[in-house]
């Protein structure tokens, strides 16, 4: 294991943060607000640590597929443990573990607050949660990568480890310039939303925090009824934005190269008719609430993008809403969004995967001689991919169990502990019951939030990582 | 595809299933009771059918792993549809579908009712119910192929797909010899239960009952109360039996050989711990609602033997316990009991295989070079094995989520869904909130009912030879 190396991209991660706490300390400055000295602060002493750690360069800059691994997992623990500090030393948070949970589930872009309420919270604070969710998205690592020079194809492992869905594909040769690419589809799609909603009339404050929030598809807001107040025109504007954030992002690279064919890969069309579909059936099933059919389209789409894009937005508390709606929500959560966009949950391409192999399973059990790989999009998918997002899956569930028994001894019912893990694994946000929209994590034992905050970032990372630094022979010689 | 094959031992499972039918009509001369004409007639038209179909004997036999399959789908819907009539014309059951579940539900010993009280019920009826617990309990086909020669090798087919958990090994050279091996110890084991019950002073009648239904591992009982009313000595000596059958046969024969060593396999030491701790952390969840220890470590012990064993018996009603117990009990109904019992739910085998698969996969991340076989008990477990548990398992939650899906339609509450889902899929009857001890299946859709005894048969028969039903390919020449 080489440890020089990991300390040192931890230590450029650090330094990184200094530079991102600049949008929050600008906004104490705008908005002449007292946390300006917390950021400053908090600012300074990531610089300091990571201009000290980074000084002595390492000699041997060979990384391997564990090292990789470990500086995911390492470093997001990191960027959130530092980035809890705003919350911590101002005192909006008086608890580290609450603290924690708010920047974790920030940077993971779950967006579940431990905050009863948020408008009363300084306009900084409300912009570096935001922002965090902004950073979380797209990935902070490939960010850094894309500006920090590393040697040799070693940055594909960080890359593969970060980035969300069972495939990464370069779109260019390089990796730096995919990374490039991506962060200005990223910027593109997020400055137009910023646009979209000042044309619909939102504060300006209010219109950049909804755009990171949605971009990272996160789902922190500024407003105690997250979307509800806004007009129609908003929320018609967050639906389209959650869901383009939800989609690969190649999808507009190819679109940009108006080759269609490449852009809307079966994994596109799939999620494309899983919300369609959803939309429907919720809307006929709270039709009775609403008072005409566009209502209940509207918070009904609104809702299956908040989810399906594990973004976490609401308009209503959709808690209150039928059994079928209910349940209907509960199966988008783990659905979650393309392979290659900034959203949680299991991804579409993973269940396609996961579809073929259970129609090849049981083809060897009608012909057993005959093995075929399978194919999505005229591509064969390994058997190491295969075999991969099975146990990904099997992990998934037995996180997920696992995670279920320790929230169990808070003796809350069963749905708020289930819907809790799921909104948390898949980075959604609000769950059901006393997880729910309407509701706040805050309700929670500290042992629970520490369960919840290491499943929001197994979640984000898509397991692997996390799971790794529990195992002895991750840091065995 | 060799339908001639297929329908000539179809045709011997209606000729045994006639057989079947004797042990009811016994209790109905033994009671004097109208409905002896009932299995009468019943008996009668499964062998006049089953007679009709052999006569006419496949000029080839040879079956193929589909095949194999496909008589194992088909047996047990053949048998479930057959062993209906007897509910449907006796008119206890005005519903067919109703028939259907209550049939199911008996030999895939999943036990769950939709009788709203079953001790007005004629005693040759709570005879057929109990009777199809011990039936299927060890597997039908196992038993037929134990009496009627099948050519060769060939049956190895079928008794794999039938019998529960992730391997089959054979104790003796001989499949036929095997069977009739694990058909003695069955037996052996329920007239034990049946001695010892008698011992407690149970009722004869009930005693039988219980013996078989508990063989098993079904949950059908003779009172309104289930096992509520009997005294701690019979709830004692059920607990045990429970357990019993919930472990894995071949224990049983090597401790008769006195070989300790292969008699406890890892499998069944992590079987024994789960029940231990589980009894522990209940028995103190629960300690405030009753009188004293001794009361909460029996109804634990009971409940905990009751919900992995897949039996599903109830001394107390388990819904009303703190969240804490009903989550345990819930994750126990997943697990289930031993690969090579008559016990449902994934198998605490299959959990071992996905545990060391998963840390397989963490190995290979770690070491990409190194590519070792999992071993459990020092035996290697085969590339194929891996890869069909790991599949198995995803198909296990989608079958689920499509499940739970449908259910939602009824409008109940999650947990409702939830339980029914994981009590039919695993066999072990009743779950939480509708769903629960206290409370019977009849309130639910017939669709749902429908999609219920789907569950049950796919549970039971481990997925895939039902699945397999609805893959083209399977069909095609």
């Amino acid at each position: 294991m080489n440890y020089r190396m990991i300390g040192n991209i931890l230590g450029w991660l650090l330094i990184f943060e200094s530079i991102f706490l600049a949008v929050p300390l600008i906004t104490a400055v705008i908005f002449w607000e007292p946390e300006f000295f917390v950021f400053l602060g908090t600012a300074a002493f990531c610089l300091g640590a990571g201009v000290l750690i980074t000084r002595k360069k390492p000699a041997n800059t060979t990384l391997y597929s564990r090292e990789g691994f470990v500086i995911v997992a390492l470093s997001w623990i990191v960027l959130s443990l530092f980035g809890s500090l705003p919350y911590f030393i101002s005192g909006v948070i008086p608890s580290f573990v609450d603290s924690l949970f708010e920047a974790a589930s920030g940077f993971t872009t779950m967006g579940a607050t431990v905050f009863p309420e948020v408008e009363s919270l300084p306009k900084s604070i409300l912009m570096w949660r935001s922002f965090t969710h902004w950073i979380g998205g797209m990935g902070v690592l490939v960010f850094i990568m894309a500006f920090l020079p590393l040697s040799g194809g070693q940055n594909m492992h960080i890359m593969k480890a970060e980035s969300p869905g069972p495939s990464v594909s370069k779109l260019v040769p390089h990796v730096r310039t995919t990374a490039l690419l991506l962060y200005s589809i990223y910027l593109g799609l997020t400055l137009a939303e910023f646009i979209a909603l000042l044309i619909c009339g939102m504060d300006p404050f209010e219109a950049i925090n909804t755009a990171v929030s949605t971009a990272g598809t996160g789902g922190f807001g500024v407003r105690n009824d997250s979307m509800g107040g806004y007009s129609p025109a908003i929320q018609i504007v967050v639906t389209v934005f959650m869901l383009m954030f939800g989609i690969n992002f190649n999808t507009y690279f190819f679109l940009g190269k108006f080759k269609l064919r490449e852009a809307f890969t079966t994994e596109v069309i799939v999620f494309l008719i899983i919300v369609a579909s959803s939309i429907a059936i919720i809307a006929v099933n709270i039709s009775g609430i609403y008072a005409d059919t566009g209502e209940s389209v509207r918070h009904s789409a609104f809702t299956v993008a908040a989810v399906i894009s594990t973004t976490g937005f609401s308009t209503e508390d959709f808690n209150l809403w039928p059994e079928l709606s209910r349940s209907i929500i509960v199966m988008l959560m783990f659905v979650g969004s393309c392979a290659g966009s900034t959203g949680g949950g299991i991804k579409v391409s993973r269940f396609l995967i996961l579809f073929k192999g259970i129609k090849k399973e049981l083809d060897i059990l009608v012909h057993p001689k005959q093995v075929k790989k399978i194919k999505i999009d005229g591509r064969m998918i390994e058997h190491d991919v295969v075999r991969s997002v099975n146990v990904y899956m099997v992990c998934y569930v037995l996180v997920f169990a696992i995670s279920m028994l320790v929230l169990s001894f808070d003796n809350y019912d069963l749905i708020t502990n289930f819907t809790a893990v799921a909104a948390a694994i898949n980075n959604v946000g609000p769950g059901l019951e006393l997880a729910g929209p309407a509701s706040n994590y805050s309700v929670f034992s500290e042992p629970t939030k520490i369960i919840l905050i290491f499943d929001m970032l197994a979640g984000r990372l898509e397991l692997f990582p996390m799971l790794l630094l529990f195992s002895p022979k991750t840091w065995r010689k």
